[in-house]
């Protein structure tokens, strides 16, 4: 990691997220042959945050993106995030962080849009793309899990299909009454996709690099990434902290005072941590 | 908290888990009330670990337990836990030290068998124990799970419908390939309930009962009691040096650094930790 350091930070960070079925990996391929078609090298970072015994559901998705499978301008990882301490935010920048000094000039991370996964990948990304897809009841469900406050950029993909326009206009409804994007500045676009045939990614990556200039003229882009290497700083201090406290001699003392009801395990949290610094 | 601390420790705490279906709230029911004609004061703690926005799941499990709404020896508590660090192990002892002090003998805390929250309820609790239902595959689910490393007393619900001696059947050939339990000296017992008709709950409660007087005379419960004390701690201990390393005014220039790439984020972490004991 010391060597990666000056090589690290080169890379655009393009989150990717949305519920089950609204075609997150077809999406994903279209965006790589987008940005391979203008010369750019890809990497991909497919997280599955909701289950350590997913080697189906990733293997699918590898299927899925088989045509760039022996592109060299391609890196495709696939990586369970579960049980890891801080989800995505564990092992998910170290990853980053190679493919950045590997060369890679923007790398998509896909992850489903469950749970905390949509918040966890905005924090790690640049740009956070939430694809959504008509006959989902996404409309409703977009204001209900916050995914207003995460996207950058919105993709109603399957836009072939009845409702996409339906779609669209909730989208456009909800973005209307204002929310912490529109008060920065940026005006989160929708874009109709059909990623099966390709249709709509060139236009996804041209909104993508318009928020990038955004995000770089407008002095955000510096910000997102010193709260990302705080984040991280962060969470390696927590993790070598645990293992401090595990080894400290003092931890089993307290807690069989604990359970003789000596002393209250806030009191003996208070104890422990000052038998740190000692 | 300190003035709980000696009237902590009385109440047992039995974990229930199991697969959406199996009949999780319906068995806390029967039990509750097995309890209750023993005399005992009853607690439960219903805890839905899938989602903040449950309250619609958790008062539906209120509705089936209402025939002890009125008993002034139960008391029953719904909580969400999704988002808190840690999930369960972070509010859940808290409140158990409050209904141990508050004079329950035995508390129930259910929840979900989904991810990790199994593994953390059979963290919690004295005695585990695990619900399954015939026909729902739950005989090869629990040795994928790893349900057979959390369980005290198997109970199959449902036993009047086809399928329930093939779960049972199932169940004794996995015990009987050797696991951790059946090592530390206790045979799991698999015991056939219809809990909607309240059959096999005296059965499942003599069951828990021999389980707890096993745990106290193999020292067992000492040693669960100690590490869970010992859990909780080292999560307190955590959560106020997070908060400690958050208004560190070292991390903002560190972040800086790692940005730059001057400083790898480890050798950072590094930094930040040796600035809290200075």
């Amino acid at each position: 990691m010391a060597l990666l350091a000056p090589r690290a930070g080169h890379a655009r960070v393009v989150g990717l997220t949305g519920s089950p079925g609204v075609g997150k990996s077809t999406s994903t391929s279209a965006l790589v042959a987008a940005y391979r078609r203008r010369g750019m090298r890809v990497g991909v970072l497919a997280i599955d945050p909701s289950s350590p015994f997913s080697g189906g559901a990733l293997l699918g998705d590898r299927v899925r993106m088989q045509e760039h499978a022996t592109d060299e301008g391609v890196f495709i990882r696939s990586m369970a995030s579960r049980g890891h301490l801080g989800g995505l935010s564990w092992a998910t920048p170290q990853a980053l962080r190679v493919l950045s000094a590997a060369g890679c000039d923007v790398v998509l991370v896909e992850t489903v849009g469950v749970g905390q996964a949509e918040v966890e990948v905005a924090s790690l990304a640049d740009t956070t793309l939430v694809l959504l897809a008509p006959g989902m009841g996404d409309g409703i469900q977009a204001a209900k899990a916050g995914i207003l406050e995460v996207a950058d950029v919105f993709v109603v993909n399957k836009s072939d299909r009845d409702g996409a326009d339906t779609v669209v206009r909730d989208l456009r409804y909800m973005l209307s009454l204002g929310d912490r994007r529109t008060d920065d500045g940026w005006r989160v676009p929708i874009v109709k996709t059909v990623a099966s045939k390709g249709e709509g990614a060139a236009e996804v990556v041209d909104e993508i690099e318009k928020h990038g200039e955004w995000l770089a003229s407008s002095g955000r882009l510096a910000e997102r990434r010193e709260k990302r290497a705080a984040d991280e700083v962060e969470a390696i201090a927590l993790t070598s902290l645990r293992v401090d406290l595990r080894s400290n001699g003092a931890l089993q003392g307290l807690a069989s005072r604990v359970v003789a009801g000596e002393i209250d395990p806030y009191a003996a949290a208070d104890e422990l941590v000052a038998s740190l610094d000692a």
